[in-house]
């Protein structure tokens, strides 16, 4: 058994989704691991991990449409104001998607579909430093 | 350790819940593997994988009804419309449900709860042939 | 490779997020595995895990009102009533949260982030007695 793990930062610049797929191939690649499954944990949850289309752009804007629609910026919906108004709804949109991902590592590359990237996705509407923690339990 | 990993492919006609409990057993049992990790990922962002009650046929209707309310097929509200007008509420519900899963395998069995099933969720009206990966890490 | 697992119960009373992370702190400190996997999943469909902010209650009181604002107990809405107003919207509330959740294990501590909670989510309106079964894979 083989163990390989790192913190990957992200700088976000307001809500949006980032393709984070070329920084968690990188961490697989390095980790010359052939087999085995990789886990990813967010360690925040006011952003949250999905996987998503990694083609069509108007995907993305939809999907933080439909998720700023459902979970609405209204300081009198929510108990919990102080940090903003955009924090309170940025912990529901974590709970509704993924704070933790697992993936197959295959002859050392990630198993995902043609059309599959990762996303980190973030809620807030300032700037903060996100860390994705990367786990491989596997073997050569 | 042990892994032993294989891609189950599904065939889908439509929105609908597809109990696929009895391949990841089967998966199981020739595994072979008495304890261990099963991680599911599915390879598309237009159908998911959930785990819900495997007694009563209304609850995965009522299950359907309620993601196409909550996520309607109406082009006005997206600006991806190009794949069809289930495309974009596909990936939606997808992004709100999961694409991975991961479960316990004690004494060569999936832990799961007496009333649980694991389902494959197709979000697109018209067929589609499912890619499901899925791997095992454990021991004898 | 070492494997730890455990079944917690934990006695609900009523809709509510009940941080759980100290028993799940005490099972991975007991396991003695210094670097590995824990899954967690949740033996049923009408309660889930979520992992949320651990430091405002108000937090959690918005998380619930939000969830029974989004999937409201309406018998009109729904096929499955049998089981009572509350067990279709504990399904659909289980289903766009987590049955299962995978965290990484270092130096024998939960890799969380600092205001990171695991939770488990009780749905229903009764008192229930809830399995979530504990699985570690790792080494020493």
């Amino acid at each position: 058994m083989i163990q390989k793990f790192s913190e990957i930062k992200i700088d976000t610049e307001g809500q949006r989704l980032i393709n984070i797929s070329k920084k968690i191939d990188d961490f697989v690649e390095k980790s010359k691991i052939n087999y085995g499954i990789l886990n990813l944990s967010i360690l925040h949850t006011s952003a949250s991990l999905i996987i998503q289309e990694n083609a069509s752009k108007d995907v993305l804007i939809d999907l933080e449409n439909f998720f700023n629609k459902l979970v609405p910026m209204n300081d009198s919906l929510y108990l919990h104001t102080l940090e903003g108004k955009d924090d309170m709804p940025a912990h529901i949109k974590t709970s509704l998607t993924n704070t933790n991902l697992s993936l197959s590592i295959i002859k050392n590359i990630l198993k995902l579909g043609t059309w599959q990237g990762i996303y980190l996705f973030e809620h807030r509407i300032e700037k903060h430093l996100r860390s994705i923690f990367c786990h491989i339990i596997g073997e050569k």
